[in-house]
């Protein structure tokens, strides 16, 4: 038996940031990397806390380097990887050993690997990047309660600080951690989409510079959108170019990458059957940004499509419409959350996970602060009905009413702004149009619909002959 | 061995339909329920066409009544209805026998069964509803062509039939087939709900009521919009409740059921990367009608959405962007069929697609003959991009942006349209914004991009010190 408290697998970027922020606050750690060379570097360039890192050759001696019951943490590629990783360690663990995938998984592979693993488990979502891995990330964990407990002393202390509380918690059973990782990261593209159609506006619409855009953006980081995205927004903006004087943003090219987990979101809000149409406009936006010859193509055929809009440039209009639809977005974002909660009897608590969010995560903002709060308030209530934000959206709806039709009838997309602003209108109208729907589906199809007036079920209209 | 030219177990309704239809076309059937009662009621009440039906008590006289080599069409319950169903046949047939599953099916399980199976197998997807499988559905196939080619001969007898050409028609491989009749649900929904947003404008916006919204829908339809969905759309607004005396579609609740083949596209779109915001926002629409009793709470709190609109009601204005939307939403589909095309290695030829498309089923449209013309005259080229639709969106997209415009700033919910806009406005615009989320990206997690001026990959800002 060893003396390191924890151990960790995969010394990637993540993997090494980790590693150090947990030797940083006080703890002894044993680290393996499948290439011996990664593990010796890291170890030889560890400075002063080259003295809690034991760098391992073998997974023999990693086990051998920790304390028992152990506890070793996986910061390997989701998906194939972490399987194979768990099936080389299992013959050398006991049953109390708790391993920990702090990896990007799917959560449904969590949900598996936590039913049938002979070990103890935890599947946790780490949010920040390499440094907030570094330095404070937000920690989202799934598994058993008591399993969170043994690790929470590590990965409290690790993870990012708002005003005293740590941004580390228990989300619920099983997959719970990384499905609450992947609903931050859905939200995470729509909060980005919704920038970048501001931004659009800006440039497309009003002509401004990058410069300009800049110094707007980092003005309303004072404001109600004081966020980490708003906040880089402004330093993107404002970034030169070495190659040519200009500014960054003018050469890096309009094609978004992506690597799955906003498309998981999609996905599985449609298996919840939640609606969540911002994250679905910016995962779509994504989608067509990859078809650059198509977009030029049709440029050439229909001409370019943004109008400069006549007028004063009214950056609070453009301020309130980003603040409504990003509260729409973060509406969603919790209903699915709430959604999953039922269908996957989780108990998942809304205000735990937005208190968790408010620092070390790319989404961090000072609007999470009131969120936590509004939830906490009274559970199951839509984040959209709490008073705070019901404020919120009736003084800002007309800017995004405005700025919509704006950039519709200028032929600027703003996707996500539109299908923020429909889901209010939707959302807030109990009266809808569905009744369309369901004639339609019962003239065809003998679907059947209910009535209103007595609702009285599996009525058919009168050409059901 | 018997005499019958083909067998069919399930004699739900679409089952009974597709058995007289079939019998109706001269070819002799013997048919199987689970229930023996089913069986006999069928055949005791098929009239004339009794000659030409064997009912059969159990597998094996549905075995014996067959030709060989057999032909077997399956109507059971999508799902593992189908599987227990296959099981049980399998040792009562031969290897040259061919099963055909004619239900629902989800495409994934038809190409694992057409991969699987010891017989000969196809999956087709049949639309029209129970008229349609009675008088002359679409039929889209899949599996390989000599299994097509066997069956072609009653599938395309039965098959509804477009000036002189049957709709029934080989897509492809494995689940090619089931696979295009998810697509076409999945227009369906946003066929549906693009007219249901368009009754919106006109009850809420208008104040229009049903009896003259019947007669706009019915002119409609002796226009570019001339369509089943159309039709049936003035029948619905026209019919009058026998218990009110009032219109049948102020009584129907607003609450959209589904049956999943809507939501199965959008997700499969996301799997492929492929762009349908219409139809997303279709599923969306129903998710959102399902949450009647917050929509409820939510405009006790916001008031009332929908705010009458001045002026003049503009009818052609709608027509215009009704069929805008259509063109656009109907792009995408075929976009993603394009998509499945390459990445399931399929060949899909759109334009027998939307050929088959042309009669028979719920989307049958006058435009689709159009369309079938368009995307054969230079297959490849997406569908807005070919001439005869390049004039039609020019000519309605100013339409479209007035009545998004419009509806936007009188809180009248229209995401089908705002999609399908904002689709419109990014796939025509080569600059777009996703420069903006590259930037972000590569700030917080140095995911690098791509040059404008070189091409060159990997790069990063100057923040990446």
């Amino acid at each position: 038996m060893g003396n390191a408290d924890i151990g960790l697998i995969g010394l990637g970027t993540m993997g090494q940031a980790l590693a150090l922020n947990i030797a940083e606050k006080g703890f002894d750690i044993a680290v393996f990397n499948r290439t011996t060379a990664v593990t010796q570097d890291f170890a030889a360039e560890a400075g002063d806390l080259a003295a809690r890192i034991t760098p391992t050759e073998s997974l023999e001696d990693l086990i051998a380097a920790l304390k028992t019951p152990r506890m070793i943490l996986l910061m390997v590629p989701a998906g194939k990887v972490v399987d194979q990783q768990i099936e080389a360690l299992l013959p050398l663990l006991s049953p109390d050993d708790l391993l920990i995938d702090a990896g990007n998984s799917d959560f449904h592979d969590t949900n598996r690997r936590n039913a049938e693993l002979p070990v103890q488990f935890l599947g946790i979502g780490v949010s920040g990047g390499e440094e907030g891995a570094r330095h404070g990330p937000s920690i989202m964990g799934g598994g058993s309660r008591a399993n969170w407990n043994r690790a929470a002393p590590i990965l409290t202390a690790i993870a990012a600080d708002y005003q005293g509380q740590p941004c580390a918690d228990w989300m619920g059973e099983a997959g719970a951690g990384h499905f609450v990782k992947t609903v931050h990261n859905g939200i995470e593209y729509a909060d980005m989409q919704l920038i970048a159609e501001v931004y659009g506006v800006m440039r497309d619409g009003l002509g401004m510079d990058a410069a300009a855009i800049a110094q707007v953006f980092e003005r309303w980081n004072d404001g109600a959108l004081k966020s980490y995205l708003v906040e880089i927004t402004a330093k993107v903006a404002a970034a030169e170019d070495s190659a040519t004087g200009g500014p960054v943003l003018d050469v890096i090219a309009d094609i978004a990458g992506q690597k799955g987990t906003g498309r998981w979101t999609a996905i599985e809000a449609q298996h919840l059957g939640a609606p969540i149409p911002v994250i679905d406009a910016a995962v779509t936006a994504r989608n067509i940004s990859a078809l650059k010859d198509r977009r030029t193509d049709l440029q050439e055929i229909f001409g370019p499509g943004p109008q400069p809009i006549a007028g004063q440039p009214d950056m609070d209009l453009l301020e309130q419409a980003l603040t409504c639809g990003k509260i729409l977005c973060y509406d969603q974002g919790f209903g699915m959350i709430a959604a999953a909660s039922r269908d996957f009897g989780w108990s998942l608590n809304s205000a735990a996970i937005a208190r968790v969010w408010r620092a070390g995560c790319i989404i961090r903002s000072a609007m999470l602060d009131d969120m936590a709060g509004a939830l906490e308030d009274q559970p199951g209530r839509p984040l959209m009905a709490a008073p705070f934000f019901v404020d919120w959206l009736t003084k800002t709806q007309d800017a995004l009413r405005r700025v919509v039709s704006l950039a519709v009838l200028h032929g600027i997309a703003v996707p996500a702004h539109s299908a923020a602003l429909a889901y209010f209108d939707a959302m807030r109208t109990e009266r809808g149009t569905a009744n369309m729907l369901q004639g339609q589906r019962d003239y065809f199809g003998r679907h059947g619909f209910v009535r209103l007036d007595d609702g009285s079920e599996d009525q058919h209209g009168p050409w059901a002959g």
